[in-house]
């Protein structure tokens, strides 16, 4: 289609669709938007494999709740040599020396410390010892440090998102690429036990063929956002302010993306987003009288869905403002079998159709699917889980091990720079949709095309 | 905004979402379209009220299964001489004969048999001595029916959905404005004990401020939808073969609408819809070696999100092709609760708010919100409704006792000819999105306005 057609067929459309625009940006932005969306990848950064590394030095920047955790996670890899702290990083010195306690406790060694200064994580990444720098950081700093550690020479881990705007998608996408150094984004609940059971099944055929997935990040963070110390300067809820979207894609999206081979022989086309009105988290803030915080621009619940190039639909939800219970929703939809979770439950669809024969699985026969496919990871690894089950249960320690074995081997990473970048942006496209009305947006291919090429046995291999 | 300032931000958004339409439809169609979804109703037939009827003369048109049901739902009506079953209609002469037997068995009396060719049903409505005509046939016919059982002076009410395009849609409102007549649609789901129970808990404030609901017709309907003989002429599945979207969309809107004040206070402003792909109803014809079903239009799952005036969103979902288990979702999520369905669960928010709190209540205090807000209408009628549990667990019976109770006091009925058209214009609302790549779609008001000044204490009046 030319440009002159795409132009009269989309006054069609909009027109069709009765749709009044609120566009108020100026045109220089659309044009901005419309090149981030449309760019290309070179997709030489997929199935990358490093030198092997027997010990991984790690540097580890942002000693917080998150850090604290992350660090807890090394013990078995630090007890087997499998990879060494060399250095920590944080604004605050006392942070630091809660993660170098541990250190002297658990293994009779402390890390250097770099602190007190907005740029020390900086000389802790310049420092010639350090392969892998870990990111346990606010938000917005997650890219800029994940492009500084690649331009150093280092491989970069960050925790979720990987990057909060499609600029810096792409930038992460482009160093990677340029650099040559591996570029993952830490997200753990593709290595929980329940997930990566029903990706056995996946990949085994219980489901048959997928058609659709629903995932969320459904957590009443109120507590947590209006605190005053929790997020450091709180961080956090001044994204709640300023914006409307979903800011926290990648526990439901990470997890679905590898049932779906998102990446590896499909990807996503398309996404529409939608809000409802804010009330619950600036309720909470003014009942607290905090007035600061009293008027709160992202809606309570976020419902984004997804569609894949092969047709397969992905519902996505995020709710941190509401005291609905936690829940990840886990639900997979195939031919052959349906998954959901909260409590986790199993359909499998039996060779006759019955007139009233839509059950779950009973205890037994679930119990039956849940050990039959338990995936191997958490068979092979059921002693240091147990040991480790701090880190959400296992998931972290899972995450962490499988990080540094496949640096120690030489390995792809199991979540690479695609997967990354891919799942993250859905926030910033997300907040596009929801300014104009759900929209549909397009959804860029940060691969080169390369998703077409690439599958599943890329991943998850040698365990 | 002016014609050429709508048109030219129009452009501007499809190219700032980097769509790539594929509108294939000449303009001529576009521009009905557009009309269709920018017409004005009067708002004439709100808070309608007919002439007293002391025993309704009614006429059933559709003996097949919906109409066996619904008729065992008057045994206590007509008992009570609150109605009187005049007339029925259907194309076959044995399926009027098992109506007359119920009727000669349990009531020692027979209805007039309307029968043998397409028009029957119209010498039936022409009669002068029926009230009330009830609708229960394929889904195309509902609208012609009750477009002429009006015109020809009589109340209607009809199954799910009452139309099944936008046109079909307008002519009924315009039809019950010009006559005066009642014009309801059947919506069952929102007479069913939970539901009830939630809408009195919303009306009491339990809620607090709703913000997000959730409904769904999911229930594998395979067996129904292949099989010779169970839908007449398998009328029900050809939908399906032509047509992509939510096809079924009122048992999860009703309840969910009357929680919300749409139609009293509040209104669907816009949605979007996207379908997955489809696999198990051609997978499943193939199976059974039913060729001419092989290929269907109709995606495995269909997801469509609504956002209302006031910011509320509601996310809806189709799924009769898939093993998924049984479920209407009936989520709500407002600033003081939460409620879920399948199985039902209760979260209510705590004055302070909790750092780990995010549990549904325990079973104890579950059952104490379940009885001190079960619905009135549920308390009064607990004896016949055991009786009656044979429609759907008590749910039809409610419904049909409300509607003949309206007509007997003069009350307006619960559900009204904009509450009927609104919930089931979001079928060819969502295929028009699901044709767009899930494009935003204005949604007509059917009102004229009026949904502004009425409020819910029109419903339920008068148990």
């Amino acid at each position: 289609m030319n440009r002159k057609n795409f132009l009269t067929l989309s006054t069609k459309a909009a027109l069709f669709l009765g749709l009044t625009s609120t566009i108020s940006c100026k045109d220089e932005t659309l044009e901005k938007t419309e090149t981030l969306l449309n760019k290309k990848a070179k997709g030489t950064a997929f199935g990358l494999k490093a030198p092997k590394i027997d010990t991984v030095r790690v540097g580890i920047i942002g000693a917080g709740n998150r850090g604290q955790t992350l660090l807890q996670m090394f013990d078995w890899l630090l007890k087997n040599n499998k990879a060494k702290i060399v250095a920590i990083s944080d604004l605050k010195k006392e942070k630091t020396s809660i993660l170098n306690d541990h250190l002297k406790n658990k293994h009779n060694t402390t890390a250097v410390a770099y602190y007190g200064e907005p740029n020390a994580w900086k000389k802790m990444v310049d420092r010639d010892d350090i392969d892998l720098v870990i990111i346990a950081t606010p938000w917005e700093l997650h890219t800029p440090m994940a492009l500084y550690g690649m331009e150093k020479g280092k491989h970069v881990a960050t925790e979720v998102p990987i990057g909060t705007t499609l600029k810096d998608c792409w930038k992460l996408i482009e160093t990677a690429e340029r650099t040559q150094k591996h570029c993952m984004m830490m997200e753990n609940c593709c290595f929980n036990n329940e997930e990566l059971w029903v990706l056995n099944m996946v990949n085994n055929g219980v489901f048959g063929d997928l058609t659709h997935a629903e995932g969320a990040y459904i957590h009443d963070l109120r507590k947590h956002l209006l605190d005053e110390t929790y997020y450091e300067n709180q961080w956090r809820i001044k994204h709640h302010l300023k914006k409307d979207g979903n800011f926290y894609t990648t526990h439901g999206l990470g997890p679905i993306s590898q049932y779906m081979d998102i990446g590896r022989g499909d990807t996503y086309d398309h996404l529409v987003s939608m809000s409802s009105r804010e009330k619950s988290l600036s309720d909470a803030a003014k009942k607290a009288g905090i007035n600061k915080f009293s008027e709160v621009k992202c809606g309570d619940i976020n419902t984004t869905m997804i569609k894949t190039k092969l047709g397969k639909t992905i519902m996505l939800q995020f709710d941190v403002h509401t005291g609905r219970p936690y829940d990840r929703l886990n639900t997979l939809v195939g031919t052959k079998a349906v998954h959901e979770g909260y409590p986790s439950k199993l359909y499998i669809n039996e060779e006759e159709l019955a007139w009233w024969g839509h059950k779950w699985l009973d205890t037994e026969s679930y119990n039956a699917y849940r050990e039959k496919y338990n995936h191997p990871l958490w068979s092979k690894l059921k002693t240091q889980i147990d040991d480790n089950s701090v880190g959400h249960g296992g998931m972290d320690f899972v995450m962490i091990y499988r990080l540094i074995k496949c640096l120690n081997e030489g390995l792809p990473l199991d979540i690479n720079v695609y997967d990354s970048v891919l799942w993250s942006s859905i926030t910033p496209l997300s907040e596009l949709s929801v300014a104009q009305n759900s929209s549909s947006v397009k959804i860029p291919d940060f691969t080169g095309g390369t998703w077409k090429n690439y599958h599943k046995t890329e991943m998850l291999r040698n365990i």
